[in-house]
């Protein structure tokens, strides 16, 4: 017989009737739940079919199919003519332990060495509020949206086991081609469309990279990169001046670097071009060295004179450039769609990874990417871009010259999607950008994109998401910021 | 002067002319390339733009344009009343040196260590063509298409920056809360929506969990997943019977386990339910070592008789079970959703992991599914899908017993998309799917699922992607092909 406790315990059960079929499903989990913490003990009996029906005022077939399902689970058992039991097999001690522990705790769970020691070294996320002066946001207003609507809908429409069937581990073949054929007549690269693999966005092809060429202890230069540092790599602060990476500082500090992580047509956070002769020195380093190069061409589109600067990897004639893209900045960021173009020497080995991970991009995303770039509407939206972008940077650069002259030293750019601005009379960044967001602004503070101490107080300032009426209204409010903070500092006693 | 070879190397340019704003960037592309590469020497003189224009019969001020280019790379110089000369930058010898070497090779990549040692014992990637009996390929005729058009349409249009903003990096928030509610009613799993944690497929799931919890060395029960041997886990291959895993083989072999990865709705490759008890002794094993369990519930949604199997989650009381769930199998591969349903003491470590890496499913795709599900289309395709399945099932079960008993020994199951097949009369199952494939089906030998080899001869054959005529026509191919291959075999020289 059931205990008089164990009654009570099976008239708590609380039903909720407003569920379309969550009545077996609710008794079902209120009696399993019963019999795995051991509130049902092993062997007991449970009531007639009819007694919980009444108690639980539902129909017995409910009952009975709930008897019938934890039965078909080995919870409990019927024997004719005897009524129904919670199953023996929970009389076995090594069966009830599980119920007796407690929920191990967030502090006691034991991780990976690499990522113990990796988490604290992680860059924290740059947060990308769609307000002035977020770095590297798109003119979301500005994008075609009905081209995409009429793309994407086609692509569902059309070809259902293409879409939708499992992708190809490289990449949409018809998106590879466009990327290399898009590289080609716009970048100066020449590559095979083999040579294009499509990953979800320049992170996850940072983790592809790591996870195959990275061994603990390697040297990485510069490459304040997450992706790195857990798979153990020894990041090496390298010196960036007006002439972007220096290559000399580089080889002082790790001669026996293994990778060197760049962005060449725009160096972050200062924005500024690698110099050729730079540009060679790393080549040739790589080379002696057998290291790697990862060249991170995150906003190389945006140049506004003219044409982009050629890329590192189409001056590369040895094979050591890994250049990876990405259409986060090109097209928008929701869509995680990057690609790597690898050096011939390692293209097998990529195609090793993914064949093995297939992580992957949804194939409808890959088409309509395909058709958008092959139908012309990116290029159009890139050139479209690029004018808004120099306007948008005229704007901001005129207006803190105008404005901002005592408080910032705003530097020129002829590409991307941010600038950089120093702080003069010894203001500090991170005590302005702390006033800026509580009046709804985000600077983001130069040192956060650096893995040592930068000498210069300044920000990134973000110009391509905002229209000029916005731009405009914000550095208003930005010198007001400089003000108060210039002011709150005078009064603080000396 | 540039000397008589060179100045046939600048007639040597070929210009196509069909190219729409091709030809600054053609020309542009052989001169950079001529000088990286040395045939253009270091302070060499090069044509005046009009020799030049004259030559390629282009304008004169595209040649105009193109050196402006070149000077701005620093590749040229121009003199004033002496002409433009190729950089005296690339007298340095250290600059001159990438273009002498030669291209790395495939084979003198040196690799990561752990890449190296794991590659070669990667699974092959299971070949996923659309036809009998292809394993895990969902009914893609049967797809609800319409509302699916409808719903993504809906979304590109609405909220701009939402959609094409940066992703949430957990996922996004209406999508956490539907699989929530979804686990709660169908799964009968409590869970609250901050547990949910949005990646791009299991296998990216498994990525993530190895990357934050595997060392090298670490025990891996069963687990022939590529994931963990790249993070140098060693895998354990463990019994698995009609009950499913043997957890006393499998504390017998490696008793100081790390992680155990089990399908208990639905193990792969036999088809089999495992048993409350080894269930239970599971989760003792891992409470006990302090090891995780992964639970990839990959077809648990589709068990032909009434509700499905309780997930091994929801019978864990110490939260030591790691749910990993896709939408591959419930809507469609190329998808890339999946999602981890962290127990508590992890999820701080799964949001770091997430936060430095940012991987992400495009945030459309996402606010579809999460429609699909909270609109109820979701689960009226899973309740369509199981009877489609079971009835799929129920003609390749009777077809085979009808006419392949001489060959073949089905085994019935209850669940899921496949079931599997074990061959009579000593044949070869690789011989047999060898032969199959060139008669167009596609058969799966259970060795390729497993780490050791398996004792019986089998296929697992897939039912769910195919119609009943398909899979009739399948049967009446595979009865002659088993019958080819006895005839051979009987054919050959003792």
């Amino acid at each position: 017989m059931v205990k008089r406790a164990e009654g009570a315990l099976l008239q708590s059960i609380s039903i909720n009737r407003q569920g379309s079929h969550g009545l077996i499903i609710q008794i079902c989990t209120h009696l399993r739940e019963f019999i795995l913490s051991g509130s049902l003990k092993a062997g007991g009996r449970l009531p007639s079919t009819r007694t919980l029906a009444n108690e639980l005022n539902v129909a017995r077939t409910t009952i009975v199919e709930c008897f019938e399902r934890l039965a078909a689970e080995g919870l409990i058992e019927t024997r004719v003519g005897a009524g129904t039991f919670v199953s023996q097999a929970f009389k076995n001690e090594r069966l009830a332990v599980p119920a007796q522990k407690p929920m191990i705790s967030e502090k006691s769970a034991r991780l990976a060495q690499s990522m113990t020691s990796a988490s604290s070294r992680f860059v924290p996320r740059l947060v990308h509020e769609q307000r002035p002066f977020t770095t590297a946001t798109p003119a979301y207003d500005a994008f075609p949206m009905a081209q995409w609507v009429r793309l994407s809908s086609k692509h569902w429409r059309e070809a259902r086991k293409d879409i939708l069937g499992y992708p190809e581990p490289y990449g949409h073949e018809v998106l590879r081609k466009a990327i290399a054929d898009h590289l080609r007549v716009n970048r100066g690269i020449k590559c095979d469309w083999q040579q294009i693999f499509i990953v979800a966005g320049a992170q996850q092809a940072f983790q592809l990279i790591a996870t195959t060429l990275i061994d603990p202890g390697d040297k990485v230069w510069i490459g304040a990169r997450n992706s790195f540092v857990v798979h153990g790599a020894d990041l090496v602060p390298v010196r960036v001046d007006e002439s972007g990476l220096d290559v000399a500082d580089a080889l002082a500090k790790a001669p026996e670097f293994r990778l060197a992580f760049v962005t060449p047509s725009h160096q972050q956070p200062l924005g500024v071009n690698m110099s050729l002769e730079r540009r060679m020195a790393l080549l040739t380093a790589a080379q002696d060295q057998g290291a790697w190069i990862i060249e991170d061409d995150w906003d190389g589109e945006f140049c506004f004179s003219g044409l982009p600067l050629p890329t590192l990897q189409s001056m590369d004639q040895a094979g050591r450039v890994i250049y990876v893209g990405s259409f986060s900045k090109s097209l928008f960021p929701s869509l995680r769609l990057g690609f790597i173009l690898a050096p011939p020497a390692l293209m097998q080995h990529f195609q090793t990874s993914l064949d093995a991970f297939l992580p992957g991009v949804p194939t409808a995303i890959q088409a309509i990417v395909s058709d958008f770039i092959v139908e012309g509407h990116f290029a159009t939206h890139i050139r479209r871009m690029r004018k808004a972008y120099h306007e948008r940077y005229q704007t901001l650069y005129a207006g803190v010259q105008a404005h901002l002259s005592d408080y910032l030293d705003i530097m020129p750019t002829s590409t991307g999607m941010h600038t950089v601005a120093f702080l003069k009379q010894g203001l500090n960044a991170e005590e302005v950008a702390k006033r800026a967001a509580e009046r709804g602004l985000t600077l983001t503070p130069i040192g956060r994109f650096c893995i040592v101490p930068y000498e210069r107080q300044g920000f990134a300032l973000g110009f391509s998401g905002f229209s000029t009426a916005q731009i405009d209204a914000a550095i208003t409010v930005l010198k007001d910021v400089c003000a108060d903070t210039t002011a709150a500092r005078e009064a603080e006693p000396a």
